[in-house]
This record gives C-alpha cells, structure tokens and sequence, in this order.
C-alpha cells in the first residue's frame, strides 16, 4: 500500500477506502459526486501528523490536494470532487509535522506557566527554515510572525498561538520524509449511468403491417409510444445480418422454416457482419436517422454487442485463426455438453494472434460510436475473456468516457463481480429470481452498500427475452406491477423487455422454465399495444415519480423497514441532500389483499416521533397524515399493489396539506 | 493481486486468504501449523480449471505445490504444512485446463450416446502434447492411453474415464496461459511464542538480605520458586547500569536520595550502557550462569530492550547527532508536555544517521543473543518508528529465527496492530482494562479470530510494574484469583510481574491511578514469599493444568457460552485435534456468590445432547455429570472464583467415573 518509504519516514498509512482488491480495480462514481476517502494514519510516539488526499483527472497532470481531517481512532477523511466524466486518481500523503507537534506542546507549556524561552527558540527554528522556503508575501508574513517570536513575552506566546501562522507554516511545510499510499483510481460516469429506464424491443416487430418484417423507419414511429411511458433508453438486439446455416426456427427449433428470421445473436452473413446491418432493417443512413429522431424523444438507442459469429460471418473465412478448429477441419461450435449450438462460433480468446482479434473487436464497438451510439448492452461477457473486457472498455472510455456498458452477466457471483470491475458500468444480477421480502432485502443490501456498490452497477430487470420469470409466469396482472414498482425503485436503472412486459406476456415454453413460449427471438410478433389492460399508465407515472424525486435517482440510503406481514415489503430512499424522501411499499402477494403495520425509524428518516407527517401516495395521489413509527398500511394487488409515498414533514401550519414540505 | 497476466490468459484468482493489509506484512503462525489458503478462483465460459497452492521455505529456492480444492462458489481452498521456524512464502496459480475440460465434457457426450469420433481426436491431442512434455514411465504410458484413444469404441471410452489418466495429464499440464498470484509471507515462530507462562522479577529485589541490592546469584537462588509455579520464561528488568543525572527517587520522585537505585530503565552511566551489566547485579559471567541455571530449572531469561538513554550514557557522548538538540546546545529530554522526563534522552528516529544508528541498536540486540537471550520484552515501541521495528526483527530473525519478541504496546489500536504487522512476536494489549463478560467477550473475539489473530499475538498480563488495574486494586484476593484465571486460559501465552502478583500488592500510589504505591521501580522491596495467602499453589495448579490440557496452548476455537448472569462467564477452548476440550467458567464478582445456568452449543463442542458427559473439574478435582446443554453452576469468590473443567464424553460403560475419555 506504501510506497516512497525511507529510513527516516514514520508517518504510516493503512486501509484507505474507498478500495477495491487491493487496488488492482477502479472504484466507480458519478460526475458531480464527492468522493469520500478515509485511510488510517498515524506515527509513532507522540507528534502529531497532518494528512492530506491527492487526487487528479487523468487529463490533468497536476495534483490537488485537499486536507483530511481526523475522525478519532487514528481515521481520517477527506473527499474531493469528480467533477467531469472519466477517471480520476487519488491517493493519500501524510508527514510529521514537526511545526504543528510544537504549537500543540507550546500551548501546553505556556497553560503550565512553564519557562518558554528554549521553546519559543525551536518555534522559531521551523519559521525561519519555512521563510526560506516561501515566497512573496508569505514570506513577509512568515517574517513578522519569526520576529514575534524572537519578541518573548505575551506577542510571542500569542504568535504561536495564532491560526494565520499555522495556515502559513501548512502552506509552506516541509512535508519531510513524508509517506505515500500507492495510487487508487475511481471511474466518473456520466449522469445516465446512475439513473435510467431502459426498455427493449425488438425492431422487427415494429411494423404497422402484421407478418411484414419492422425497419429502423418503424420503431421511428414506435418512439413517441416508448416516450410516452418515460423511458430514457432504447435498447435494440442485435441489428447485423442474421446467418442461415444451421438458423433456429420459432421456439429454438433446430431446423428453421423457409420464412423463419432466425435469432438477431447469430450474427453474420454474406451481407456483413459485426459492422453491417440486417437488410431488412433498412440502411446505416435510417439507422443515423432513428438515432438523431430517438433523442428529439429524450431516447438514446442502446446497441447489443455479442461477440460471435454465425458460419457465414465474413470473419469465419477471413480470421479462422479466431476460432478454435476440431480435428476433421470444421470449426468448433458453442456448446455446453450435451448441448449444440452450430449456429454459433464462438471466439478463441487463446488465439495466438490474439492482439488482431482485440483490435477488430474493439473497431466493431467504435464504429457504432462514431455512428452515434453510447450505450452498449453486451451480450454473454462471461465467455469472453476478463482481460479482453478490461482493455476494451478501457480503450473506448479514454476517448469516449461516457459510454455506457451492461453486462449481461447472468452467472456465478464471483464471475459477474469480476466482470463489474473490468470496468461495465453496469450489470444484469440475480433480481428477476428475487421474490420474497426476505430474498430482496439481503440481495439490495448486498448490492448497494460497499465493497459492492463501490464497484458494481445494478440494473434490475424484471424480465428479458430470455426470463420470464415464474413470479410472472403464475402471478397475472398483479405480478407484473409489483415486480415493475420493485424494479423501478430499488433500481435507480431498471428496465423491461415490452411489449411483453406491458402486455403482461406470461406464456412460458413449458413448466419450469423461464423461456418464452413463442419467442420473439425466433419470430417477429404482433402486439397490441392499445389493449385497455396494458400497463403503460403504470410504467408511465412511476417514470415520471422517478424524474420528480431524486430519492428514487440514486441508490444510496436504502433502508429497509419491519413490517409485521410476510408478504409486505417496506423501503425508504433519500436523495443525499436529504430533500427528497420516498418510501415504498409493495404487496408481493399477487392474489390476495394483505395488510400489516410498518415500523419506520423515525430517526433515521429525519421525521420527528412526536409531529404528525404527511405520507403521500404518489401513484394514487391519496394522502395520509402519520404520526410515529407504527404505521396500517392495506394493499389490494388487484387494484394497485404498491404505495411509492413521497413523505413530508408537517411545517408551522396545520391549516392545509399544502403546507407540508 | 495478480501478476503474469498476458492477452491469452483467462483463469482470474482473487482474495487470496490469509492476507494482511493487501500482502504489506507477512501473517504469522507457529511451527507445525497448517497453513490453510484459500482463494477465488475462476475463467470465463465453461471452461474447467486447476488450481494449486505454490509455497517455499525462504532458505529453499524450490516451490512446492499442493492441489486447491474447489469449495463451491469458485472458492478453493489448499494447505501446506510449516515444518520449521521460519519465512514462508506462498502464492495460488490457476489454469484453463483443456485436458480436463475435455475429460468432464466428454463424459457427458457419452452419457448423451454423441458420436464420440472427433472429440476422440481432439481428447487425443492433448495427450499427445503431454507425451512429448512427459519422460520415462510417464511418457510411457501417456503413449499407451493415446493407442486406447485412438482405438476408438469402448476402450477408448474406458481410457478417457480414467483417473490414472487425469492424473498423469495433471503431472505433465502443459499449465499454458497460468495466471499467478503476487507472492504472500508467513513467519513460523518457534512453540513457545504460541504457548508461554511469563514471570517478571526485579533481580534486585531478589536478595536473602533484607535492603540488600540483589544480584545474579539470588535470582538463580529464586529459580526453583519460579519453576515450582509452573512458569517458563522468566523476563528481567533490564539489566544495566543506571543513570544518576535527573535520577528519579521512591515513588517517582524527581530528587532521589543518595541511597535510591534508581530506575532500572534509564540506562547507561560511566559503567557502561545496553551492552554492560549493572555492576551491583554482577558481572556478565554471572549472567551467563544465571541462564545456565534457568534452563536447568526449565526457564528460559528474557530480557528488556529499552532503547532510550541516560544522561551519561555513552552514547550520549559518542553520538551526540543521534539525539535532537535544543537552540541552548542541551540535549532533548523526553516530554509529554507539559510533563517532563529529565531523566530520559529518546533516540532520534529522524536523525540523518539513522543507518548507523540502527546498526547499532540491532547489535545490541545480537550481542544479548550472544549471550544466549532468545526472548525480549521491547520497552515502549511504539516511541520508535515503525520501519524500524520491521527492519531490526527481519534482520535479526533471519539469522535467529527463534527470537521471540514481546512489544509493550500499551497505546492505541491501530498503532498496537502495526507493531505485531512489523514482526513481533507478541503484544501487551487491553486485557488489564477489560473486566465485565462484554468487555471480555469482545476483546479476546477480536484477537483470536481473523484478521487480528492472522498478525497479532496476544500476550495477557493481569499486572505489570507499570500497571496495578483498578479491579485488583479494589477486589482483594478473589479479583487477584479471577483475573489469573482469565489471563492463563484465554492467554495462550499470559504472564505476571511477581512476587506483587502472588503476595497480591494492591495499594495505588493514589486513588484514581494505575501506578503503584511504593513502586519497585525506584526502590528495592523485600517479599515474605512464604506468606500463608500466597497464590502460589493456585498459579502452579492451573499452569500444570495449561501444560496437561492441549485446548489450552492455542487461541484457536475459543467460544463464549451464554450463562444467565452478567456476573459470571463461561468460554470453552478445544485443542486443533478435538482430543483436548475445556470449559473455563470465572465468576466475575470478587464479593458474592453468584449462580446461573450456562447454555453449551453441545453440537459445536461435539458432544452428545442426549448422553451425559463428565466435567471434570481440575481445579477442585471435583467431577459433576451433566446432560444436554443447560447446566447449573455457582462460585464463592472467597473459596475459588473460577472451574477448569475438562469435558469428557461417556464412552462404553457407565460402571465407573474412570470410563470416561
């Protein structure tokens, strides 16, 4: 951890935080947040130390510095400002200051009435050694301060004591065999990788005209539709040349129809690859055009990124030496023993010419940059190797620091953590099979408290188009809004897969999986977006309670409420500034009305025990005036199973409810 | 963490466990001990890996390695066994391993009745790349597996199942793209830095003649006393010539009389300094006599290293730059302002000669080691700095590593834990400040488990010269009885300052004050050892009982069990075999009875909840049969504050107490 030590150094820094395996990984953050460091500081014997956090833009090759102050303990804390999209280094500097060691004692010397001539004369020492290395004015300054003290008497003993000098003598300390901590690193992103609604179609479907195949042109018109229920991302499957040989049918069937589209994964064919678009979508020329129309609608397009190749990929022919070979000449196909997948060639990330592969995979990713997209959704980043990920998203974000990364990483904990400190932004997680209170509780706890959320960005899915649940496989209409409002306020970014998810699709492809019965991964659907049931005005209010309250922005101060009901759950959130306080309450039963009382800690909410306050429902706009910690609440799932209560303490009047802030 | 890495390398290891401030400080264990590792281990996909577990002596240039094995949850988990007393070093290397891969997923083709033919070829290669790695009978029959693969049909399905096969593809792993750890150190320490009865004894004090100085001769007189309780290490004041200048008389008093011996640390006068001996204790043969002795009486001497100096201390003279002076020429005395030490010049860590400097208080150290020392007490280390500390243990214990070094780091808790982290051996810690079940429960949970028990070695002393706590001082002979009985069996190692222990001195030099009255610091005190009240068959008693009963020589497995009184406390220890298991219960109260029940976790202790076992009690010789896990139990301070039980299971027969095991 230190680094820079000598003999004569005896200034110590230990646990700095902030930090993530040691340092081998940047923390996250986002632009505008202060990142709060502490470290353990301290000497040996007696003098006292001063301690202060470096930090920089990488842009910048200047250090700032701000000072740490002591929490006790020998814990100090310090935090700068991340000011600007990318990343930032910091690291902590501690001396003894031998200055500060003599002002302390001095002041209990001269409180003991004791003989201070000697020690007015080491006082004196350490100015006259900082004159010579000050300046201008300083100096001047440093210089009256010394022959106050070469005074004696009470100017002198008021010298020492004097807040301006020890000011001065910091600015111009000597910081001798000062101690620094090795360089951590934190990764500013933009605004949007804190807080989005993100919402998946796939642009086939998009057609006005049933059984004719979507364009770019179609999900143009799509947009105002996916606007209107407040979303802020629109992402799209992958939009390149599906291959032929071997091309899935409807259902995954292994032998496709003449007229089947085949899965929008298995990329590549005659017509292009990784950088071509699927014909029937339209040209790179409608693609710019959906881009510019989605961002008049307040949408930025989120492209898929699978890297993988169908046979006919141009690829297969031109780099075969990226894919791995069996011994009868074919190449070998995905597989998961038993299971085939000869659509598919995977990549060989132990290719020897490995650096090639890297370089054309991360050209792939710039070309979709230079046509205007910041969002990727990458698929299966967990068959890529790890090493691969860290240099590519670290190469695009120098020149590019705001682009936005998801992880697909539906795996193994550890391997979705490392795959989060490669540096994606964001990750797919376990949330669409966390149902109960209990399951969700210690899983959001996990995920929005550090070490987790120093490095790890949740974005909560109800389902794909690769999960549909059981929750929502069983539990009708109910269980698709619970799980909406669950995704939509644990999740400060969340995001569903529609028309299914809005039209509350529930059919699986048989009992006991999470695939979808007649999926649109394997044939273009029809929807009917009009149907009175749909969930858009749902979707849309809470999109619009999200945009009004920043508790709902951020993950930070989550909390989690008893209630004594099973199937009720209760949580709080509140915007750093403490302005903004939203707490919400979700029935998880889908069938039946369940009601219990909630026991919110009124000190921890800033709410006072002994004043009423105002708990109002901002789905149904009702208002409830509460007083204490115990609180009713009742919820009807087939009504409305969620409150999302904004709460507002009573203030100086009780003469309306609009006196309530 | 990781080093090594290249484009092609895909197994990632983190959190490698025991690890200390991200590997700064070796961890410490004793000799014989497992070293258990543990880390994170997995690749991207599908793939299978190896991991092992690299270690060396540091005086062996040949890593070994043990096979990790998979815990679930890509944790892994490998051990190796420190034979000697020593540095060891030890890192985790993990690979995609395609043979094995091949192996798992061929097994489930053949289960799905696949054609095998190609994947026949391809299992294949990779044997025939180890064959040409392999030698000898390997090679062999690495060749001979390759026919049987080539055969196809049955046998070669026989051949791809076989673990002799794994096995010898294991042995010849090409190992290709291995991804490796940084290296991690453990020190090995010698038994009896794990196990250990300390007696402190002022040798001047030691005379058969009443206000006679002590010498040399009379401590080895008082050697059979020691040994008779039991102790093994018999530490000294230091031993040299005491300064006169700013002497500090009875009590602490700034002017001492003529006749006042002085403070045994203010070291160094005319005679001589941290190299000669007092002359009025004797002369260095006598000391090498006295050592001679102690062994023979199974005592090993341990020494005080106080690096500080009287006035006249040579060095004082000699190397006057290793001090800091004041602007009047004089040298610094130490201070804690506004109290002054006149009496004591600290050395100056800061001092541009520090590398001669340290030199010179390292052969200090390896001339006591030449006189056959191997144990020191450091006084007040946490007045030099760190980096001193750390580079004067290493140099001294890479030649010497039996050396066992005890800090008295009576300060904060941070800088307690950095002094262990720089290489000693054992610490003086809170223990004479903890009192109440919590209190107690707390602090030795903190110690004996990870992380703090992975560096720091715990060393209970009830007293010192320096420290009469409150509770002796108020709870007469039964406090003095309790607190042994704590430090000797939550202690592995524990010590006292006797003969005040015994003969239980409990007079404060004023009310509120740690200090002693009439402390044996400044004068010399004459001891009625034969006194009635004596502890002396106490203390012999439970040191006998700690060399009999293998739970109690460790720290591991220590456990508190819930008892339904405040007053009383209750922990059981079971030695690393499980053979050896005790049940300690101390009635906290040095004034009134108290009973409760005690609640015992049977299953944790392995004992049988519905069989009745034997607590044996070794103090009282008394033996009491319980069943299931509540169990009554009551103690008088006033007869014997505390049990020791051993727990015993039945076995067999139920005619007789001795069927017990």
């Amino acid at each position: 951890m230190v680094k820079n030590r000598r003999g004569q150094g005896r200034a110590e820094i230990e646990n700095v935080t902030p930090r993530i395996d040691d340092g081998a990984f940047p923390i996250k953050r986002f632009v505008g947040d202060e990142v709060v460091v502490e470290a353990d500081a301290f000497t040996d014997g007696h003098d006292a130390i001063t301690v202060v956090l470096l930090h920089r833009n990488e842009n910048d090759a200047t250090w700032r510095e701000t000072l740490m102050q002591p929490l006790g303990n020998d814990r100090w804390r310090g935090a700068f400002t991340a000011s600007a999209c990318g990343r930032y280094r910091y690291a902590v500097l501690a001396w003894v200051d031998q200055f500060k060691t003599w002002s302390r004692d001095f002041a209990k010397r001269a409180e003991a009435k004791q003989d201070l001539r000697v020690d007015l004369l080491i006082g004196l020492e350490w100015v006259e050694l900082a004159v010579a290395r000050a300046t201008g004015d300083d100096a001047a300054q440093l210089n009256r301060y010394a022959d106050a003290l070469r005074g004696g008497g009470d100017e002198s003993v008021r010298a020492a004591a004097s807040l301006e000098l020890a000011q001065l003598m910091h600015r111009h300390a000597e910081r001798r065999f000062a101690t620094q901590t090795a360089e951590l690193t934190v990764w500013a992103e933009r605004e949007r990788a804190r807080f989005s609604a993100w919402y998946e179609l796939f642009p086939r479907s998009c057609s006005a005209v049933l059984g004719q195949h979507g364009t770019f042109k179609d999900v143009e018109a799509r947009l105002p539709y996916v606007a209107s229920m407040g979303f802020d991302v629109l992402y799209l499957p992958p939009i390149h040349p599906i291959g032929r040989s071997f091309r899935k049918g409807r259902n995954n069937s292994v032998m496709a129809g003449p007229n089947d589209p085949g899965s929008p994964w298995a990329i590549g064919a005659k017509e292009g690859g990784h950088k071509a678009i699927h014909p029937e979508l339209g040209t790179l020329a409608d693609f710019h055009h959906l881009v510019q129309a989605a961002q008049t609608h307040g949408l930025e397009i989120a492209l898929d990124i699978a890297f993988q190749c169908a046979p006919e990929h141009p690829y297969v022919t031109e780099h075969p030496e990226w894919f791995r070979k069996r011994p009868d000449g074919t190449i070998q196909y995905a597989e998961n023993p038993p299971k085939k997948y000869q659509d598919i060639y995977p990549f060989d990330f132990e290719t020897e010419d490995w650096q090639a592969m890297w370089e054309e995979l991360r050209s792939v990713v710039q070309f979709w940059i230079d046509q205007g997209v910041r969002i990727f959704r990458v698929d299966n980043p967990h068959t890529k190797s790890f090493g691969f990920w860290a240099w590519l998203i670290e190469t695009i974000k120098r020149e590019c620091p705001d682009v936005i990364f998801l992880a697909e990483a539906f795996t193994r904990p550890r391997v979705m953590y490392r795959l989060a400190k490669a540096g994606f932004t964001h990750s797919y997680n376990y949330f669409p099979w966390r149902n109960t209170k209990w399951e969700l509780t210690e899983f959001m706890t996990e995920l929005t408290q550090p070490p987790v959320s120093d490095f790890f960005g949740a974005n909560l899915w109800p389902n794909t188009p690769d999960i549909l649940p059981e929750s929502l496989q069983y539990g009708g209409r109910a269980a698709f809004m619970a799980r909406f409002v669950l995704a939509a306020t644990l999740g400060a970014s969340y995001g569903i897969y529609g028309p299914a998810y809005e039209l509350q699709d529930n059919a699986p492809m048989a009992p006991g999986k999470d695939e979808y019965l007649d999926s649109e991964k394997y044939e273009i659907k029809a929807w009917d977006l009009e149907r009175a049931d749909s969930l858009r005005p749902l979707i849309a209010r809470v999109n619009q309670i999200r945009r009004e309250n920043a508790a709902l922005q951020g993950h930070a101060n989550l909390r989690f409420h008893p209630v004594d009901n099973e199937q009720i759950i209760a949580y709080s959130k509140t915007s750093e500034d403490g302005a903004s306080q939203i707490l919400v309450v979700v029935n998880l039963d889908p069938y039946y009305k369940q009601s219990g009382f909630i026991d919110l800690a009124l000190g921890e909410l800033g709410l006072d025990a002994h004043q009423a306050y105002q708990a109002h429902d901002l789905l149904s706009d009702a208002r409830y005036l509460w007083r204490g910690g115990r609180n009713y609440v009742e919820l009807d799932p087939h009504s409305l199973p969620a409150h999302i209560f904004a709460l507002r303490r009573r203030v100086r009047t009780e003469h309306d409810f609009d006196y309530y802030l």
